[in-house]
């Protein structure tokens, strides 16, 4: 299950069998969508599948998900999203009417996200070989003139912003799927983050790097960012907004916050002198009202990510192995 | 299982479920790709997920189908694919010498479609809930000037060619999966369609309809293009050309070739006038050697397919409910 987990497993298949199996250079950097030129127009192209369960979550469904990530991965290359495929495997004996509130959940986040899906495919499987609904999500959107955003962009003295509270996804999905209660419900974050990204580069088209910290958390994709560019990454830890309910919950569970999946957040890589206003920007925007720096990019350590802790020490912030909880998304 | 079949069950699921969710009409016609403009550069985008089974067969694997069925997709719009996405979901426990062996498949598939794997994603689903690999593809390509080739073009005078004999890829499946033998080793068709296409397209860009006839064959296909143009199909039973062993396992199974799944094969509704020309730079590809003229549209009985018989007579040719052979593709 670890290949999956968007952790140290998954990076492995991708450098040691994937990308040499495809003979190109194209998946080098992890990035969440690749940057493409066709005929003249730069193209960011992304891909994910959607395996979630459950299938209905507090604050959202698998169609806002896989709506909102393909998304946000165009979004992380500064890219707005234009046309979505989406298609479907279901299962054998899956009833019709969760596939239609499915799809309806697709439409409905299509039209928030202003995306059109413009192509899809269904394939059924037998009973036993499937488990309800998967999704897979394709997208192409346009980057702007002048953006360049990239995993090896970040460079010391960049400082890094979070776009808001981090880990409710991930506990939304745990607390439905154990039955866990934890006070107060948290529901899942999703969200399409292109309208955020817009307002950012609005005020620089010179962001560095973009990502949002969905399998694998916030550590996962800063670790990520650190390898692709070379950087240390300094990590305030007392900084990293973690809403009370989630706190609570990775306490109980034993977890850590910034292992846990985000899926409407996402971590900027802003050259210092833009940061100010950049922050501001983001918190005039509904998705970044409680937008936040909470690191910086340093000389030291390069490719690594050191967490500075509330009681001063420093501890190393590692790539997970696997997954903390698979099937997240 | 019949609504992941190709079949008028299909066709049911995208009309009545997929399309109003979606609120837009790029959905209509049932297209294998979807034509669009983004910044002035038109494009093909197709997705499709990969389910067959079993993964290794006579002629290919899952990783060729992924590879050729998107570029064919996008080829059917008369577009060269470019770049395609390449996302697998495992299942828990699935040999990682599996999964390699279908990558470098993947990577040999695309290098002979020319074609750049761009951008990929992996998912793991836990052992009972997935069947080894299933892969999706989505593919880009742009759309020569002039070109606009669409199932509703087809129009009464088109001539109807097939690219090549009918019938190898779903019979090579049920050979290996039903452990039948038909006397000779029927391989599958899978090949990437793009260069006969290219050939096609330097006689006339006049074009008027190209489809792949997958999963539901050249039934299907024939039904699909009748219904969105709303021309008669008038197809000529014998010039279809139906391999020997197609045809004894067929035979022997109780099957029509017709509605047998094909892979690396197309139909072409052509004008008249081009008609000769286009079946000769067919023939002078390697792909389209056995290339033949196998019905014409008709203004008698509109939307439908009508078979002219070895005999003389005549007989329905109807869109089958769902598919005779489930996860051919």
């Amino acid at each position: 299950m670890g290949h999956g987990g968007g952790g140290a497993l998954s990076a492995e298949l991708v450098e040691h069998l994937f990308a040499p199996a495809y003979g190109n250079d194209l998946l080098a950097g992890l990035a969440d969508s690749t940057a493409l030129t066709l005929a003249g127009t730069r193209l960011a192209f992304s891909t994910d599948s959607y395996v979630v369960r459950p299938l209905f979550f507090p604050g959202g469904s698998i169609g806002d998900l896989a709506v909102n990530g393909t998304v946000n991965d165009l979004a992380m290359s500064g890219a707005r999203a234009a046309y979505l495929s989406c298609a479907f495997i279901l299962e054998e004996g899956t009833d019709l009417s969760v596939v239609g509130r499915i799809a309806q959940a697709v439409g409905a986040a299509a039209v928030a996200a202003g995306v059109s899906i413009a192509t899809g495919d269904t394939k059924v499987v037998d009973a036993g070989h499937g488990d309800g609904v998967f999704i897979n999500t394709s997208g192409i959107g346009l980057i702007p003139h002048g953006v360049d955003i990239r995993p090896q962009r970040a460079t010391p003295g960049d400082l890094v912003i979070v776009s808001g509270p981090i880990g409710m996804h991930g506990v939304a999905i745990m607390s439905v799927r154990e039955g866990l209660e934890f006070g107060v419900e948290v529901t899942s974050d999703t969200a399409p983050l292109g309208g955020l990204v817009d307002a950012m580069l609005d005020v620089t088209p010179d962001l560095h790097t973009l990502r949002d910290p969905t399998r694998g958390g916030v550590a996962t994709a800063l670790n990520e960012i650190a390898a692709a560019s070379g950087t240390g990454v300094l990590l305030h830890e007392h900084a990293v907004p973690v809403p009370e309910p989630v706190a609570g919950a990775c306490g109980f569970l034993g977890l850590d916050p910034l292992y846990v999946a985000n899926e409407g957040r996402l971590l900027a890589f802003v050259p210092r002198s833009h940061a100010d206003a950049v922050l501001a920007a983001m918190r005039a925007h509904p998705l970044g009202a409680q937008a936040a720096v909470i690191g910086e990019c340093v000389t030291e350590h390069p490719g690594m990510v050191v967490a500075r802790t509330r009681f001063g020490g420093t501890r190393v912030v590692d790539l997970p192995l696997g997954e903390q909880l698979p099937r997240i998304c």
